[in-house]
């Protein structure tokens, strides 16, 4: 998305789950996701965002603006690193106890995010679009899949502004429309282009 | 350390662990650390060190060096959240699979680190003193205290080249041997200041 917004030719090379053992060894850390750019190989999906970020005009002016928008892309990744812990946990006690810790923490952080959006008007970070606005947009989507197409942000206003904006966009717009997606995803952003 | 490095007056505000339950309300996200500047309390760890190496001159100077610096400070960051799983880890079987992921992405990510450490002539991410190296420093201590003191660069010569660098720098020294520290640490690096 941060690609696309900065209108940067790129290809988008996705794997499937039984070719990922091939894969895997040929990755710097064994790890996903990988940016191929020149002749390197940059490896951790949070450098990778921000480094975009900076290219494509998304990241902060200055130090106090880069700490606005990496506390907010933090406190977002905090709650889907949650999510995650819960969609892949196979022990059912520990499942139900990382789903109250989810629900518990979701709405603090919304809350914050919210308040955030009130006075930055539509955006998460600052008074205009940055990387946090993308990456709460990616993070909405999963965590909605997740917890089986629950509308999360149902009840915080200016967080559904946020999302409006983002999907108001025509390079965001163009690239949730024509992007793989998942088999498995019961909610897709492109669901909500459409609406509008 | 960041704070100490670059000479700042702080103040280092610790709780007791019974102390939590009455402080957690108080705090922003219900989670520590939270840094007070001047009127504004700043939460996620990650955040803050960034902003304060940005102040204290151990950020990049440029978007590509910032990418070498947050790369290396994400890998180590990955290692020092999987030792601190496997600490809390209460279920021993699951204990025991964490401390195998433990002990095999270790010495990957410390191999990729070691190179850098050659490249950049005893420096993590540059070819000076950045934030990196400070994360590696407090990874390292809490990693050797939560493996039973198991000196984990002992393979490592030019990681260990980084910490002896570390270890030089005053400011560093003069906080490491009078900060507060845990009584269940075994190992301090105070320990390795005090024999050189």
């Amino acid at each position: 998305m941060i690609l696309s917004y900065g209108n940067l030719e790129f290809e988008d090379i996705r794997y499937a789950k039984e070719d990922w053992p091939k894969i895997k060894p040929t990755t710097p850390l064994g790890q996903m996701p990988v940016l191929h750019i020149n002749d390197k190989s940059i490896t951790q999906t949070g450098p990778i965002c921000r480094y975009l970020a900076n290219i494509v005009g998304l990241a902060g002016n200055n130090n106090e603006e880069n700490l606005e928008i990496d506390v907010a892309a933090e406190m977002i990744g905090d709650v889907l690193k949650t999510a995650y812990e819960y969609r892949f946990e196979t022990d059912e006690t520990r499942k139900e106890k990382v789903k109250e810790r989810l629900l518990e923490l979701m709405p603090i952080i919304f809350t914050v995010l919210e308040e955030n959006a009130i006075r930055n008007q539509g955006y998460i970070a600052l008074d205009r679009v940055t990387f946090a606005d993308i990456i709460f947009l990616c993070a909405y989507e999963d965590i909605r899949n997740i917890l089986e197409n629950t509308d999360v942000i149902n009840d915080y206003p200016n967080l559904q502004e946020v999302k409006k904006n983002l999907l108001s966009i025509n390079s965001l717009k163009d690239w949730i429309q024509k992007r793989p997606t998942l088999p498995i995803f019961i909610y897709d952003l492109k669901n909500d282009i459409s609406n509008e």
